[in-house]
């Protein structure tokens, strides 16, 4: 195809009119299509539909340690789903707490507890002037969000397909005591699903911080969360690498099986060091007397080990792979060489990163919506809401059923040639 | 039986020579006996067993509104669970947010947003010089700990058998600014056993406070938690009782259903005024996508309604009672007239309160523990874990099986009769 930008003024004009008439053609069609969240499909729900039956009420529900997973106790964890998560997260399951549902609200926990207790006897965040983190973008809009209600100061660093601008991260931290943490979703990253290099990873576990609790917050939501069998990403361990940089006490990692299991009904933890853990501990012997362990044996029996866990993500993995081929095809047939738009092509993780011309982004998501597919907003993946170049759009295509995304993506390409068209239009005066 | 006061010094002498040989006895006994926390006996937990088999493989998990539980959103609680709670904390479902699997995690969590902030727009804790709560006393060890881990300052208020001293706390609230909350577990009182008259609730709910910010902590965790079916507590609803009095935003109600199904792995629940509950959305959406919905239509499949509820309640009641009755014979008979003890006759809850003569509680608790039997800590039910008259024992007697309660509450009252004369003796300069 011939790019839009060596497309003569008239051309564009024709084009347009007949794109136009196609999206009347949509908007009668009365859609409802949803590719704003990385929500798993039914179908993917459907495969753990056995963790219902798993227990039952003549089982024994009483763990390895014969501990009663039904009663109070155990602060941070049966030792089987240490395990198991630690397997998952790659680290020994020592270095594990288990918390309730959802790893976003460990994340909020912890900054909360920096806020208010600090890190590792380390004045409380509260009694700064300032406090800022670093956010690579584009990134995940509920990371954002935590920093920006407690009033923590987010600095944008750039993604490169390797991962976060290092140069900027390492000047920054170096130099900066009040930088007390850095957002990363290392594997597969929301929304571009880029992987980190192995010099990333190093450069990071070799930061120099200047401040004494500057936390790297490495968010491995999509650590097993391949696409393919064999064409997968491998990062470096984070915990080990800092480790053996000297710098054990300077990652929390989080993760949960949220997507593995179930959204919402799922087991979360987090990794670090053994001084990070007893410094969280104190916190959450205060906060809780334990978290669901009837859940955390029914994740256990469930799946078995790593082994188990990793064949059910093959099962996600084929139902979620023709999702993102299907966008992927569709993005290049329809836009392909237009040079109105690029994007990512990632093997695992939940998310397609789409990149318009600058100052499209969200005049596209809007025009999605007028003909009723809805995307995350424009901007959503910049701290603050605020795309500097208005261009970043993430496409998540887990949730509809095939069809269903098929269309929406088939309209999101034509609202891109719209937009595109009316923008060049508009900077040729015509 | 003749008070140890009016025995005379070679009668307690040899009375306590004897008690002590009875003692060496139980040494022998190598008992490990546990009346120290405020756990559901293995009966107890049997009851909640079919709670396993109430979702299968095979079943539709969408709630009344169409969702889908098994996925993202949702963020205060499915409709029918907050129905179910709403019924059970005798409030409209529209008061409620349904949390995860604790009540404390939500207190904790509510004084936790109220430090980094504030309450309704009101400055953020953590930035005025000084916090206090008022805190009844004997009271929930865990609550003292939630407030002494935030920095506040607790005020001790003396309780009667009709709720905390409301002269005092009228006083308090109405002359200090700094004051912002009170602890209450207003049915069934932990650690007495004591029920808030109508005159106290109304007086509570007629608080006139010089910090608008200030909220009581209203921790009704053993609402339905009767020991008999006719002779049972009943205390004014608060939220109405507030919105009646001009002070609808005053009151913080919680429960959970923790030791109604299963601790640690039931659903937790705030009520309060709609101002109270937009603040806190405010801060849950940035916390949270939502808590376990599986779990929550767990709890209304397998309860079905209030009714229900009330029937299950009553199987915890066959098991409780006896140990109760089991509790308050073996005080009587051992202790009755003595002039060495006093405590509750409870009609719900999960714990006696047993007052000492001054200065022993430790002492009896430390001998109970050498000889196999722990009880809660000595102080334990006061702010700081000191109990200036060192007098208050928390007496848990849900766990242990029946016949080793027995033995583990005639170890108790042996070891106060003992403590009781070394105390008299020491003070005749015997």
């Amino acid at each position: 195809m011939i790019s839009y930008k060596n497309t003569s003024t008239e051309e564009l004009k024709e084009h347009l009119a007949s794109l136009k008439a196609v999206y009347k053609e949509y908007q009668g069609m009365d859609l409802r299509l949803n590719m704003a969240r990385g929500k798993p499909s039914n179908d993917q729900l459907d495969l753990s539909m056995g963790m219902m039956d798993i227990l039952s009420s003549q089982d024994d529900l009483t763990c390895e340690d014969g501990t009663d997973c039904r009663n109070y106790g155990v602060l941070d964890g049966i030792g089987e789903a240490k395990q198991l998560l630690g397997d998952m997260m790659e680290v020994p399951a020592e270095n594990i707490i288990i918390y309730g549902n959802s790893s976003l609200n460990v994340m909020y926990d912890t900054v909360s507890r920096s806020m208010t207790h600090g890190v590792m006897g380390n004045t409380p965040w509260c009694k700064l002037d300032r406090v800022k983190f670093l956010c690579p973008v584009p990134g995940y809009d509920r990371h954002f969000a935590i920093t920006e209600y407690f009033g923590i100061e987010m600095i944008p660093i750039p993604m490169t397909e390797f991962g976060p601008d290092m140069d900027l991260v390492e000047k920054y931290v170096s130099e900066d005591e009040s930088i007390k943490g850095i957002w990363c979703v290392p594997k597969y990253s929301n929304p571009q699903g880029y992987s980190y290099s192995d010099e990333t990873v190093r450069r990071f576990a070799a930061l120099e911080p200047k401040a004494k609790d500057f936390r790297i917050y490495w968010d491995n939501a999509y650590t097993i969360h391949h696409l393919y069998d064999e064409d997968r990403d491998y990062i470096l361990e984070i915990l080990e690498e800092c480790r053996k940089a000297g710098h054990p006490d300077m990652v929390y990692k989080f993760a949960s099986t949220s997507k593995i299991s179930f959204p919402g009904s799922g087991i979360a933890a987090i990794a670090a060091s053994h001084n990070n853990l007893d410094d969280i501990r104190d916190q959450l012997t205060i906060q809780t007397i334990g978290h669901d362990k009837v859940n955390q044996l029914r994740h256990v029996r469930f799946f078995g080990d790593i082994d188990g866990m990793n064949a059910h993500m093959r099962k996600h993995a084929d139902i979620l792979r023709p999702k993102f081929e299907t966008v992927l095809e569709i993005l290049e047939r329809e836009l392909g060489g237009l040079g109105i738009g690029s994007w990512t092509k990632p093997k695992g993780g939940y998310f397609i990163s789409f990149d318009s011309l600058d100052g499209c982004a969200k005049a596209i998501v809007s025009r999605c919506k007028k003909a009723g597919v809805v995307m995350t907003g424009a901007g959503a993946t910049y701290p603050y809401g605020r795309d500097p170049q208005d261009a970043n759009i993430r496409i998540a295509p887990s949730y509809p059923p095939l069809a269903d995304l098929k269309l929406a993506t088939e309209l999101f390409t034509l609202c891109v040639k719209i937009v595109s068209i009316e923008k060049i239009l508009s900077e040729r005066g015509a």
